[in-house]
């Protein structure tokens, strides 16, 4: 019998069918065993009966364990309807196959695990209700990320992990033993490659990995990320940028909550507050003078915002302009990488912005250069080499708009979206100082 | 004025315009200037005419240099009308403005350029019509697999660069210098994250970079390489696999036929062929009994199919078949990955299958093991130590499915669906043994 979804039972009461997956619950009333099974699209109950076959193959079962199994599809009586998926049937199984065993968990996957224990049995804790919403809605982001920039004209492209060079200096960066005894390196961005794509195509985009060997274990920090990077021609200013770049978070946000309903009560949250007008916008100065302001302390004449203080500028945003997001703008051109446009009229402040999402910066943005003779003397006065950036610099010698961008952080913004606190429980595989699969320590 | 995409200007006949782009083509007849402007969405032609200032302002113009322009969109009389993008009307540009120069280009860009003088040059060679078509092909077969995987309910991950161990052995690998003086590795394949995902989500896919330190400079092989791979649960055995796979691959083409129906054309060749019936399915001795009736030469016997010999299969199944796709199956276990699940009538035989496309194996695919006890006897069977591949297991540990999946090759498939030689010219930046954008020789 060609196989049913478990999402589909609900459709199909009265009928006999055949469905496979994964037992989440087993619970054993003597004469008869109730199981909650698991397929990729949710979750039954069924039951086996004794006095059938069934019944004894259900005997050892436990949680994890795969079976095959065809039964009939029993509507509920009205008093035992439950309001969730299938909760208004009963699988009556009336036969059953083990498909494979599983070992005794470790320990109770419903339990509150410590971040350690979670990532030394990611196979299994993945399993879990919180582990498959976390990556569903992943996927979702990222799909809804690259569809809202397909729709408006960018063409993606596979941004290189491997460079020839250190070029842009300041991260901390991987060294790869490469051929002819040279030193390869991973890339920290794919910002030059996704400038040069803004050459070819106008509007470019790239879900890049960028890797980062800062000896950080903080909860913001991993070695390696998935970053959502656009850039695009032919634009007036960063405000360009921040425009699109709002438009795309709004699709994101719309598409999370349209496949996602149920998420955020599961994480103790709501989704994402998007304010009816424009998502506000600060310069730093101004986020600055609103923290000391509004919650006291040292924040004027600092080059950046603290992380303390980007929680307190989202808690002002989301209280004052009923946002969880806001855009804060004119950083110290000194403290951006060095293809920041300055802004002309002000060259100490930089045409860049960041983005922060309930406390967090998820998005990092400005104009860059476009101009080759400004962009070699820049590199010049950054104390780089020119000749090491010659083949980006075709890009500039060649004829390349005003042009800008911005680079989101999948596992950063996903965090956000579900109140996760640590990022490292929003990448399914994290890489840091201290695991890659297993505790290295421990090796 | 708010800018138009020179795609639209057909439609804005007798209206004025602003528009942005680059000169792809400038010729100058004395008191007419006509420039080929080109902006994301394609290209048109403008003129400007001695006697208005933009007349002076277009003087200096050359290839690639970009500018802004506002004009008239004139419809050309019927007889200087052309079949091509924009070919019934001509913009008269009335105000021109240069937004970047660029330098003279160091060739001509529509001469046809060695390997790698057009790799020396990517962030120009990128911008000629072939090099927007390749990478636009390139995003569209991206997209419309992701597409029809998420169409079919896979679920999409984001899988690790950085491993622990180079567990799996074979493979040429790259070392990164990790923390704690460790030793990490440059991923050779997501295929044990693709599964342990399957144990999550049933069905699952991932669009990874995989890295290959083989020192081969052939025309098919490369240091970096995107792969597009998915794995499901619940199969009966790998022919479930190649089931799916032709599905995706015909959406694909559908896809690439349906957004570049031109694009065929200019690379010499046709759409992909797909046949009627299911793509043909030859065993591994199917295959080389043919290609030694057909073609002559030693195949028989062999444990794989030489490149020549793809290329001869292939020709075969265009020619019998009408099919550019031709599956070989029942591969010996002994030469294929640890994790492929052998014939339980014939184990020496493997349930796996290469998807061959144009003279080429473009995807490698299999049904692997479920069985826990099954998995680590064979890991050891292969003189490898079960303790190395422990988190990987597991996944078998707490109970998966019968599971099988495969891996396509981004570069191949696109190579092959426009008739490219070498692979390399498939890829923006390409990595392999020689270069790294710039040649490392060189430096």
């Amino acid at each position: 019998m060609e196989r049913t979804t478990i999402g589909q039972l609900s459709d199909k009461k009265g009928e006999k069918v055949h469905i496979a997956g994964w037992v989440d619950v087993r619970r054993d009333h003597g004469k008869l065993m109730f199981l909650v099974l698991r397929d990729r699209s949710g979750v039954a109950q069924a039951v086996v009966k004794s006095g059938v076959e069934a019944f004894e193959t259900a005997q050892p079962l436990r949680e994890q364990w795969v079976v095959s199994a065809q039964g009939t599809v029993n509507e509920r009586p009205d008093n035992m309807k439950k309001d969730e998926q299938n909760g208004d049937i009963e699988l009556v199984i009336e036969e059953l196959t083990v498909l494979a065993p599983a070992a005794e968990l470790p320990f109770d996957l419903d339990a509150e695990l410590n971040l350690d224990t979670l990532l030394d049995y990611r196979p299994l804790t993945l399993r879990t209700q919180r582990g498959r919403d976390i990556f569903s809605v992943a996927a979702t982001i990222v799909q809804a990320y690259r569809w809202a920039l397909i729709t408006r004209e960018f063409t993606e492209f596979q941004a290189p992990a491997l460079t020839g060079g250190d070029a842009e200096g300041g991260a901390e960066v991987f060294k790869v033993e490469y051929f002819h005894d040279r030193t390869a390196f991973l890339a920290t961005s794919p910002q030059l490659y996704k400038e040069i794509m803004t050459g070819v195509y106008e509007r470019a985009f790239t879900i890049a990995k960028i890797f980062r060997a800062e000896k950080s274990a903080t909860t913001r920090h991993l070695s390696e990320v998935t970053q959502m990077d656009f850039e695009m021609g032919f634009i007036e200013d960063h405000l360009d940028v921040m425009e699109m770049l709002e438009a795309v978070i709004r699709d994101v946000c719309a598409a999370v909550v349209e496949k996602h309903p149920d998420v955020f009560a599961r994480f103790d949250t709501e989704a994402p507050l998007l304010p009816n007008e424009a998502f506000p916008v600060l310069t730093l100065l101004e986020a600055q003078e609103i923290i000391e302001k509004e919650f006291g302390g040292k924040a004027v004449g600092e080059p950046d915002l603290e992380p303390e203080h980007e929680r307190q500028i989202c808690e002002w945003a989301k209280k004052e302009k009923g946002s969880d997001f806001v855009f804060i703008t004119e950083f110290p051109t000194a403290k951006r990488a060095f293809y920041t446009y300055p802004d002309p009229n002000n060259p100490e402040r930089s045409y860049s912005f960041d983005l922060l999402f309930r406390g967090l910066e998820i998005n990092s943005g400005s104009q860059r250069f476009h101009d080759y003779d400004q962009m070699v003397e820049t590199i010049k006065e950054r104390g780089m080499d020119p000749e090491k950036f010659s083949f980006y610099l075709q890009m500039h010698k060649y004829g390349v708009p005003p042009h800008g961008g911005c680079s989101t952080g999948l596992e950063r913004f996903t965090a956000r979206v579900l109140n996760i606190a640590n990022v490292k429980e929003a990448v399914p595989f994290p890489r840091d100082m201290n695991r890659i699969d297993s505790r290295l320590s421990e090796e």
